[in-house]
Formats: C-alpha cells, sequence, structure tokens
C-alpha cells in the first residue's frame, strides 16, 4: 500500500445496520506543471496546467502530457524534470518544473487551446482534427504490428490484475502499453484517466521507446477525443477501451487510421477503425 | 434518439468472426463558454472555458458552470444566454455567450485557478478547500432534510431507467438531484461527469431552486473533488455516488458537512462524511 491510497474510517449502512469500519481511498491532489524553455533573449518560465491526480510517478505524469501536448518528442527534448514547491502535508510535492533542451522550439501562445483556434471553421469536432493536422501529427506507420483477436481477450483480466490501488480502493483509472504478444510493458493508475495515459507515455518517452509505433494503449474505462490524441500524439497504432468510444473519438481515429477497440470484455469486442491492423 | 447520439458502421469480433453491424454512440463535440460582464467602463467578454461534452443543455450546462465557479448564485444573476458562432455539421453551435446583470461583481483576475492561488501554502488539498472558503461557499443548512435508507438504495435503478442515451450508447456519464422522498425532479447525461453535473445545477438554477438545500445528488461514476464542490456550491446538503470517492472529495465534504455516500449499488452502501443526515 503506497502513498496513492490513504486509510480512513468509514460507516457502511445495509439493511437498517451501521457496521463502522476501516476503509481506504485512492488519494487525490493538485499538480502544478510548471515548463522552463529558450526564448531568444534566455530561458522563461510558464506555468502550463493544473491536474487533479494521484500522487506518484509525477515526472511521467509531466513528460507525457508534454507528449500530448506535442511539445515534446523525444528524451532529450527535456533537460530535467524536478519537483519543488512546499511540502504537502503527506512529504509529497505539488508542484513540478519541466525545462525544455535549448533545442527545442516552443511557442507559448500557440497553447492558447491550440486544438481549435488553428482552424477558421470556429469550435467544433471537425477542427479539432485539423488543428492536429496542424501540429503535424502523423499515422501510425504502414508497417505497425498486427494485433490477435487473442491478445485483445486476454488484456483486461491482464490490467485488472495490475491494477493495486484498484483492488485496494476501486477508485482509480488504469492504462497500460502492451505489445502484440500481450506482454505489458508499462501500466499506470491515477484518479484522472487522462492522468493515467499521460503516465504510461511519459515513461515511454523517459525510456526512448517514442514513437511507440508497437504498442497498442489499453485503458480501463471510455475512449475519448482526448485518450485517443494522445495515443495518436505516442505513435502508438491501436487504442483498447473497456468501455464505449465516443463520436468524435471515432472520428480522430478514423481519419488518422488508428485502430479503435471499444467494449473490450469477454470474450468479444467491437472495432470502430482501422479493423485492417487485427487478427485472428 | 437525439442529437445525443449518432449511428455509425462496426464490425463486432468474437470467437474468429467478423460482423459488420449498425450501432449508435455518444456524440462528444467542444463547446466554448463566453461570459459577458459589466466593467467600470461598460461591458466586456471573455472566453471562459473549452469543454468535450455531449450537445444539448447547452445553456443548463453554461449555467451551470458559473454556478459551480461561484460566478452566479440566482436566476437574475444572469442576463441572457445565447448560442453563438458558425454552425457545426449536424446544424448545432459550439460557442455560448452568457451576460452577466449589471449587479453582479465579476473579477476576472479571480477566475485565474483561485481553487489554489488564494492560499498562502501553495498547491495542496488544503489550499484547495481554504479557497472555496475564500469564495464564500456555505456549508448546507443545519435544517436540511434526512435522506431515508430506502430512498438511497432505490436511486442508483431510477437514474438508470432514466439515462435513456446511455441505453443506447453505453457511453455517458449521468447526474441527477433528488429529494428525500426519492423524488427525482432532474436527470442529464453527458459524456462528461463534471458536464452532467453542471447541466443538472444549470436546470436547478435557471428554474429559482437554488440553493437546493433540500435535494441530493446522485452521480453514476466516481465521487472526486470537482464533483463535491459542485455540490457544495449548488447548496446540496448530500451527494452519493455509484462508485468510489477520492480522498480529497471526502476531505471537503467533511470540512463542510456534506453527506457523502459511496458505492451506492445493491442493498447497502458506504458513508464517508456528515452520515446524521441519513435515516432508517
Amino acid at each position: 500500500m503506497g502513498s496513492s491510497s490513504l486509510a480512513i474510517d468509514i460507516e457502511r449502512i445495509a439493511s437498517g445496520e451501521r457496521i463502522a469500519r476501516p476503509d481506504r481511498v485512492a488519494v487525490e491532489e493538485p499538480l502544478e506543471i510548471r515548463l522552463g524553455f529558450p526564448t531568444p533573449d534566455g530561458r522563461a518560465l510558464k506555468s502550463l496546467s493544473i491536474t487533479m491526480r494521484t500522487p506518484g510517478d509525477d515526472a511521467e505524469l509531466a513528460a507525457g502530457f508534454l507528449v500530448s501536448e506535442s511539445i515534446v518528442r523525444q528524451p532529450d527534448d527535456i533537460l530535467a524534470i524536478e519537483t519543488c514547491g512546499p511540502a504537502a502535508a503527506d512529504g509529497g510535492r505539488n508542484v513540478i518544473r519541466v525545462e525544455l533542451a535549448n533545442h527545442v522550439d516552443f511557442d507559448p501562445a500557440r497553447l492558447a487551446r491550440h486544438f481549435y483556434t488553428t482552424s477558421s471553421c470556429g469550435v467544433c469536432g471537425k477542427a479539432s482534427l485539423d488543428a492536429l493536422h496542424a501540429l503535424e501529427v502523423a499515422a501510425p506507420p504502414a508497417g505497425a504490428p498486427v494485433f490477435p483477436e487473442t491478445t485483445l481477450v486476454a488484456m483486461p483480466n491482464r490490467l485488472r490484475a495490475l491494477q493495486s490501488t484498484f483492488d485496494e480502493t476501486g477508485g482509480l483509472h488504469a492504462a497500460c502499453a502492451f505489445t502484440s504478444d500481450g506482454e505489458v510493458l508499462v501500466t499506470r493508475e491515477d484518479v484522472g484517466r487522462h492522468n493515467a495515459v499521460d503516465k504510461v507515455v511519459g515513461r515511454l518517452l523517459l525510456d526512448g521507446q517514442l514513437p511507440a509505433s508497437e504498442l497498442g494503449l489499453m485503458v480501463s474505462g471510455r475512449a475519448s477525443f482526448e485518450l485517443v490524441q494522445k495515443a495518436l500524439t505516442a505513435g502508438m497504432p491501436l487504442i483498447a477501451a473497456v468501455s464505449a468510444p465516443s463520436s468524435l473519438a471515432i472520428e480522430l481515429a478514423r481519419e488518422f487510421g488508428l485502430t479503435l477497440v471499444g467494449f473490450l470484455r469477454g470474450p468479444s469486442f467491437n472495432v470502430y477503425a482501422s479493423p485492417e491492423r487485427l487478427g485472428p
């Protein structure tokens, strides 16, 4: 039991009986991500985001977030990642600073909700897709592996078995990166769906494994536009979700040729985009 | 079947068989919320947020978002809510403008992540709670009703029965406001958990029912800090979740005396805060 869960006292109520009992819950704390970057005059620092996350693997979370935002693509784009700020009650720190390398071309103005402002059509799903094209996000390469059906149907149990804090608390989302043979390379948990994926992608970046053109991404919940975007920016050819995808998630996967699997439970699943990457 | 779901063609794979079939998925589209507000020199307009949401009830979503941000508290704080911007492919519009009444004191600087910047202790859960005190968010009144156990255990099936689009797509979160007698006043669905709650709260605001000191809030998923905050700013004395709460959700509920119920499934549930508001 790490700092990702916390012991508390609760009451359980059933059929008029109240029983006081100890329980464990998933920890949620804010994390501020700050970015140090080169400018024509030297270097600058900017607060990028605040996310509610489960503490632990914060460097991975920050690195993965930067990949998803198309700010970094390879490990040497990052000079250093350091936690900072005052210590929280549990001794952890809730501010993390990422220093970009001098060769990285970062324009803070581009961050201003790039996902729609690059298009002239206004705020809509199509504009969100166009914005990713403008960021030069690429489709998975043609030589990507074929994922056998047997690998996919085995994944939910495999992911569940690796979800240690979920078993304690029932309160965490999980994500993992896996090979077409079903080997799980990285698993991470978080109160936020997007954070669990950012942690997986951040680990892959720091290990020099991006673009992850041989790996699939599995998520414990639904597949939204944002999660498909994260698989895409990590160079992954496939994303599989235990639950339903949204319309825009499907549109994005189809636009970029990413394989999108949903309702991956029991012996069957649905394919919403690029079924050619699935084998028997 | 409204515009909250969309027909698509998919493949279903099971035991080596591939079957092409029609399906329906939940619609996800971006919505930009803009705020018009009074200034010493006249009026100004500011883009507040972009959220990925399921189209429909956008005025409620915007109104509820403003309640959660402690910007509005009563219906006449809002002069007008109007959709604007170019029409999307389905004819809908993805920009909505809320005009605040002249008596509303809105400081755009306060919006800059008020939830932690008002505290000197840095970024942490305690700072997030302090920020809500600074916003004069109040605890539920002492005279709030008692919610019988029988009302609570009946709620999950009642909510599920009202989730029309979930039944079609499996892809939507739901929230509802209910009385201590178990009567459901408002139910809303959305791809985003927070959006479903904002739509419920926005409907209550527009109907002049805030603070909703007699109503409980039920959510289909987990209880995060953000969702407990939304119940609190709406003046609701109780929030019940089908799944687990986070540590910070519990801390917030205990700090403000809000009743927090989790794992509300089948004949039993857990109580994490203020059990005195629950009756046999």
